[in-house]
């Protein structure tokens, strides 16, 4: 059984959360500190080109491991959980094992991942799971390499996994990864980083995959002028232009069981006495199917396109002066498809769910799809791979105040590695995996 | 009959407009080009504590002028008209007043207020129409005096006044004017700075007043979250939520034939994964009345509560999923009251264009209000005032390609004159004036 524990892997905390972005100082401290845990804990280590850590455990056969993965880097002002809850499981499954003297028929390991931090925006280096995307073959090694800090640093990637000591010298491949011939399996802990669960008062999240997204830039064009010297019909309001197409975004994605964000929204020229001739925003929309989501964003495109000319979607331009019309662009900027997660892996994390909860695993355990993207989402192209959720408070994710409570962290690492161990039994019993 | 004329006063011309900000070098050749021009049309010159330049011909009788006013300081990317069409058109007033040998009964004279350009924002000291503010009592010396430059210069508007020979030692006032025992009368000519007469194919705008503002900052609080992990019910939208009081201000503006326009907006904390907790957006407010104007703020803020709270307004809370609600702070920023201009004022400039247009008076000249304000909203404090709009190109202004034809800047200038002229009579006629 799996115990809370205290004390470990504090570097970059702050007093409120975690500052520890990837590959710097204080990274290197819990990159030492995992090394140092797993290796006395029996395992032996091996750190690829990407400075993705793989701490593996023999088992009585040979093959690949079963593994455990996420990721110890954080946000620039981040909290405790996000990642750090998944490695940490990992660890504790290790030490249980050790303690217990349970020998695995198949090598189990734990994964960090290099450079996370963020769902789906790299926290220091501008694309986030880069380093499992380099592994699972679907982002180019060069390009990973040559990614330049955000926020004013010239340090590459490359660089700075020199300067740390982890640019490991074996290539970052799941092909290549010499204690795998092939495929290796992934689990992932992590908090849910939504109020789903704790809303329901649930405990654990049995997930099943992750939902798609489409991010796009919309750019409204009009026509500046004087607010106080031009009437409603002779405006191109880019402005109110953008808001009935937020609203309308809203709306729809209401209507199709998707979701749609404006995250970001600037214009020009952005003086209280001027109408804006020119709004930019971001769309961010997403669905459990990626059928469900062209579906939206198709309407999108059309209504878009009759707001910008002042024709009638639903009752936007109703009660109000019809302008002059404006014109809208789209841009796409980041696809990510829906991803399905393996059949086997999931019923691990279900039963292992139940084993549990027992009676009460209907009442404190959902089947959910994940809204944000994770490590798992590049290993399920490439290996068998599942998730599990726990509440977090509030849905509060990326954020110092981020918490998710002892009793909840202990459950997600109960669940995880009682869902490896099931995995390692059904490799056992089936030789085809 | 005044003439169009080419090539005088063109410093700070740009290949396409005028950059020429207050106080600026190229400010300083326009004010030299002007002192020189008036005084050798037969007036003297004073130039005020505030740099303002009063330019007076003498008349038959003692007593204030009777004066055309406006400003040669343009916006930093302005057009050609705005303001310095004022001026130009008193110098040529002058001229013809020269030229022609017409002595007025009483003094006649044109005005060239400091720090003017834009409507309402100084386009390089940060409160517009300033100067004349000043001279009407309205805004203190002192205040005056130590505004600093914006966009990050460090000088004082007496340290450039100074620096560019303009800071005069009458002070700034209309009862401290030597000219001037009682108040001078003071006629402004203006493009439009909006579409209406252009597109109505009319000529002259006989002004009775300027329309009220009242400029705010509404607030929008939320609560920031993940994009893909919170669903709708669960989000404190605050971008969501600006974008429905955007489309409702416009709505209820509508309904009160009112403006009401948003021309900045920022949000926090600005990333496409994030629904922002934070928005900040100006709302600009304007109507003919002030009664009307406040009607409409009231109306305004009780839905802005009812809009954050999630509570029905009209139909924009339907088809959407409602969510936790938000909260709304207003600030006002620059509250501006309705202004009726001076009857007599009005009929003088009214008879000048029956003159000029004969039996097509009807078809060229409409009655309207100023949508912006001008240096004749100061004036009207202390002053019987009114203006005269002519049309400019697709209602464009504070822009390089502003344009006013020279036929309309002919017009314009015809009943300008003609207005003071109408004017002097109508004070020999009636003692009390």
């Amino acid at each position: 059984m799996v115990r809370a524990r205290d004390g470990e892997s504090r570097s970059g905390e702050t007093d409120t959360g975690m500052s520890r972005l990837a590959l710097s100082d204080g990274d290197r401290e819990a990159r030492n500190w995992f090394v140092a845990t797993t290796e006395s804990l029996g395992c032996s280590t091996t750190v690829d080109s990407m400075g993705n850590i793989f701490a593996v455990k023999k088992g009585k056969y040979k093959g690949p491991p079963t593994v455990v993965g996420s990721h110890l880097d954080t946000q620039p002002t981040g909290g405790r959980y996000d990642g750090i809850l998944g490695v940490c499981a990992g660890v504790e499954m290790l030490r249980v094992l050790h303690e217990e003297k349970i020998e695995t028929r198949f090598p189990v390991g734990v994964i960090n991942w290099t450079n996370v931090a963020c769902s789906e925006e790299g926290a220091r280096f501008p694309i986030s799971m880069v380093s499992s995307g380099v592994w699972a073959g679907q982002i180019p090694l060069e390009q990973a390499y040559s990614l330049q800090e955000v926020g004013g640093g010239k340090q590459t990637m490359k660089q700075e996994l020199e300067r740390i000591g982890y640019l490991g010298t074996m290539e970052s491949s799941f092909s290549a990864m010499p204690i795998a011939a092939s495929s290796i399996a992934h689990f992932e802990l992590h908090i849910e980083q939504g109020p789903r669960l704790e809303s329901q008062e649930q405990k654990i999240g049995v997930v099943h995959g992750v939902q798609a997204y489409r991010w796009h830039t919309i750019q409204v064009n009009g026509r500046d002028c004087h607010t106080g010297t031009t009437d409603f019909a002779n405006r191109s309001d880019a402005m109110l232009t953008a808001a009935k197409m937020i609203l309308h975004s809203h709306r729809l994605a209401t209507k199709h069981s998707c979701l749609a964000s404006t995250g970001i929204l600037t214009l020009k020229p952005g003086s209280t006495n001027t109408v804006p001739g020119f709004v930019r925003f971001s769309l961010d929309i997403r669905a459990g199917e990626d059928d469900r989501l062209m579906m939206l964003e198709h309407e999108l495109k059309v209504d878009f396109d009759k707001i910008a000319k002042n024709e009638a979607v639903d009752d936007l331009s109703e009660s109000g002066t019809i302008g002059r019309g404006c014109t809208v662009e789209w841009t796409l900027d980041a696809p990510s498809e829906a991803i399905e997660f393996d059949e086997n892996c999931i019923r691990c994390v279900d039963e292992s769910a139940r084993d549990l909860f027992g009676d009460e695993y209907e009442k404190f355990t959902q089947a959910m799809i994940s809204g944000a993207g994770h490590d798992s989402v590049f290993c399920s192209k490439v290996a068998p791979t599942s998730m599990i959720f726990v509440p977090c408070r509030d849905g509060v994710s990326h954020n110092p105040t981020e918490y998710c409570s002892p009793t909840d962290c202990m459950n997600g690492a109960q669940v995880l590695m009682g869902a490896v161990l099931r995995y390692d039994v059904l490799r056992a019993q089936r030789s085809s995996m």
